[in-house]
């Protein structure tokens, strides 16, 4: 656990371990018991937290890859003088995550919330999340001095393309491909 | 279960079956009690066509769903006058399997073979899987009169994408994203 545990709170490394552990097997493959060693909490710390068990801890783990990542757009933005050199650094970014991730993690959102299908709760906060994401990239965009369709269209754009690459690389086990998508999304396919 | 079981054999319902479930909850999702019953096989015959039960039987669904996948790409470009108009029909021909999946079920590969991320059998198979479709499309794109690596970077563009909205089309359980891909992968992003 790559954390200072007397630093944070039980509430707080419960979500960072089943983050970490979500992110690697996905929703189904980790166990509470797991998730209760590995952030060292007695269970009825987490039910206190998390009434409704792994369930609150996924959507909370969630939330917590959906700040880091839009922490991590903000960080390509701030200071590029383009749309194309922002999506360029956040591609390169997201590339030397997915490396720090041992070439197999999944997308942190995807595959805890899609692993449950007829959970509406985690369907929405998906769409929630994904939607966040492009807000956050279209805005850059715009400051940018696109029109706000043509941010739209970017930022729906790169997500699309970046999940996809995701999915992809980790068949793979190589970031080639995330680190190949400016170019492309940059240039006309035909 | 849509199919006439009569004229399928055991091992035939078993994997049409798994491929169903599997798309629609998952590796983990899916009991192997709930394959028999749905494929109406007694346990002594899953293992006997499958030796290692379930793993074998996702294998072979994704297998099955591939050709089906590489089916709707010959089919899609059969007739095309353009590598675009290839892709397009390949777009919509998949938004129209989502509409029919009910709009929620995942890429029937990539759900599967990534639920088990420490087995490398899946992920060897995912990322053959994969490289067929792109090696598919290219071929595609080539006897349409693409140069080699001009067909290679729109077939892997192609399957990045597709895969990526397919995602978001998920959370958002509609296909538009699917339809809107053609304009986008044959437009520059910025």
């Amino acid at each position: 656990m790559a954390m200072d545990a007397k630093k944070l709170s039980a509430k707080e490394r419960i979500v960072l371990v089943s983050a970490e552990r979500f992110r690697s097997k996905g929703y189904h493959g980790v166990g509470l018991s797991e998730i209760l060693e590995a952030a060292d909490v007695p269970k009825g710390s987490l039910y206190h937290h998390f009434p409704n068990g792994k369930a609150d801890v996924a959507l909370a783990a969630a939330d917590l890859a959906s700040h880091e990542m839009m922490r991590i757009i903000d960080d390509s933005f701030s200071g590029a003088g383009s749309p194309r050199e922002g999506v360029t650094t956040l591609c390169f970014k997201l590339a030397k995550l997915f490396d720090l991730f041992d070439r197999k993690d999944g997308c942190p959102v995807s595959t805890v919330l899609f692993d449950a299908p007829d959970n509406m709760i985690f369907r929405n906060k998906a769409k929630e999340v994904f939607n966040d994401w492009i807000s956050c990239i279209r805005r850059h965009g715009e400051q940018l001095g696109l029109p706000s369709q043509d941010a739209f269209d970017l930022a729906e754009m790169t997500l699309i393309a970046l999940e996809g690459a995701w999915i992809l690389a980790r068949a793979r086990e190589s970031s080639d491909l995330l680190r190949k998508l400016p170019q492309r999304l940059f240039s006309s396919a035909g």
